[in-house]
């Protein structure tokens, strides 16, 4: 649909034929090089064209151009597990002598077996064990060192790689493009708040007031007259599915105009801001690139994006880029 | 202790003389026009010019550079009673219609009748029921429209004007000078978010995700493809006291080094805040003008301010603000 609008003629009249913009688009240095040329490229840069042009119908103030962006597969890798739950497994080993009860208890146990498929296996409660164990009994302080010192030594299992270096090449360039045109970006991931925060400010330019994620509880606690805030082992908010606007409302309190997922749990994200008074882009990252990535889709344990919901992005117009035919580059070092 | 630290040699070397330093200051613009000169104003200054000065040993980068304000009391007036509970007494009237119950039952009924007191009588059992009455049961998008259109028309008994003319014009001052020097400004309330979202823009140049209050759990519905998320009269969340530090950590992600209160339900902020790394700007805004505004402390329903943490501040170096000799002018329209 997005597409389909840059010839509607109205806007064709105001701003010059579509080609003629391409073509002052073009004498521009490109502000996306890693894409290819299509559908999706085009899609973006005529929405950011359209709502960044005075004289536009489509036009939208500087405070009101809010982007959110999934995290995890679509900014960065999350194949063949999500990294927080890599941290995780890395962090049960690291605890294990803390914790001699573990040898013998599940889904420790397999953890510690070095159990591959730990994940599918342990099922959504073991998983909560696990994360509640590595993510709690320190101070927050405590806890953003650990994962800082983490994110610099561990390393992805088949690109040999630290993770923050796995982020998306073309994403970075869309988030540094939508900055240069006043956009707020923000990110909104089911994933760990504090966890993100340690990397997503360097990575993408990102500060942690504008990182939306799931948190636990907190306690706060002064010993000494030296204040500390205490991870404890509860959930305080899940941002995935109907969580994601409820955590857009909570954290940011703006619509949104521009919205990226990759899965099933970005579904009400992009509803929501499909729902914006004016123009609004929503976009997929479909993962087809096996050679240079990962190719998954519905039937993923992680990143599911299931064919219903390629049905519902086609109905509605939003765009899906198709990673092996869409980006020329994927990491930042496949860079020519 | 902040305004001590000029004294230091090494300082004092580096920059000039005090007395040099404050004739430069002298010969720029005002920044603060509107605070008198004295302990507290210089203690600002102060802070401001040694954690932006790059030479200077407590130099702050700007990315780290986090200030923290209260609301009530702080930013803007908080008797007789917060606004936001003024906004809800209306809005019980305002609603009453539906709810004949109400004629009969505590503590709408004596809501109802215009009990002036009713905030003390009914208790903090009573108070959280007003508050959920009034807070739920429509969509967030609808409720941001009934505060925005009461905030136009409804005006402070004493003052007679709309509460949003009624922020502190110093204070306003100070939030433009700190940003001038590349710091992020924060609210940090016990206040409900959304209530607060929907004036501290114009008000303050703070943005809704700069925001950080009180919240009400939300549900995500979708009704005829149309997504909307409903207020629920369950807390998600209480900003004040130790939740300060918590809510700080949860929505801000970074430590603050510059923070603002006027109550006992700061002090946790404030001792956070004093946990900074360097040096740490603490401040509190007593309310000793019973002329221009109102003169109450430890006494006082709202805004307690206490002997104990005044002498706290004492012992630690905070600095304190006397409202009537600090501030050569209280509200915006008092500017001459």
């Amino acid at each position: 649909m997005i597409v389909k609008l840059c010839r509607i003629a109205f806007f064709a009249a105001l701003l010059g034929a579509c080609g003629a913009a391409s073509t002052a688009q073009a004498q521009s240095p490109d502000p996306l090089p890693s894409w290819n040329q299509g559908p999706a490229k085009q899609s973006i840069v005529d929405f950011v064209m359209r709502v960044t042009t005075e004289a536009s119908p489509d036009y939208v103030a500087p405070q009101d151009r809010i982007a959110v962006f999934d995290n995890d597969g679509t900014l960065w890798i999350e194949q063949p597990l999500y990294t927080q739950f890599v941290f995780a497994i890395d962090q049960v080993k690291a605890m294990a002598d803390k914790h001699p009860e573990w040898k013998t208890k599940e889904p420790f146990k397999s953890v510690l077996k070095g159990d591959p498929d730990v994940l599918a296996s342990a099922g959504e409660g073991g998983a909560a064990q696990i994360m509640a164990a590595t993510h709690s009994g320190m101070s927050t302080v405590e806890f953003n060192k650990i994962v800082a010192d983490w994110l610099k030594t561990a390393k992805h299992p088949r690109f040999k790689r630290p993770y923050p270096d796995l982020t998306y090449q073309p994403m970075l360039e869309l988030l540094s493009y939508l900055r240069a045109n006043d956009f707020k970006t923000f990110i909104v991931s089911g994933g760990g708040q504090e966890f993100m925060r340690a990397f997503t400010d360097e990575a993408y330019g990102i500060p942690p007031w504008q990182v939306v994620g799931s948190s636990g509880k907190t306690e706060y606690r002064v010993w000494d007259a030296s204040p500390s805030l205490v991870k404890l082992p509860d959930v305080q908010f899940v941002n995935d599915g109907p969580g994601k606007p409820e955590g857009i409302n909570r954290y940011i309190g703006r619509q949104p105009i521009f919205a990226f997922g990759n899965s099933d749990g970005d579904k009400e994200m992009l509803e929501w801001t499909a729902n914006c008074k004016g123009l609004c882009f929503m976009g997929l990252v479909h993962h087809t690139d096996g050679v240079r990535e990962y190719a998954y889709g519905g039937n993923s344990h992680v990143g599911k994006l299931t064919d219903e919901l390629l049905d519902h992005a086609d109905a509605y117009g939003w765009s899906v880029v198709d990673m092996k035919k869409d980006w020329k580059t994927v990491f930042p070092s496949d860079k020519p």
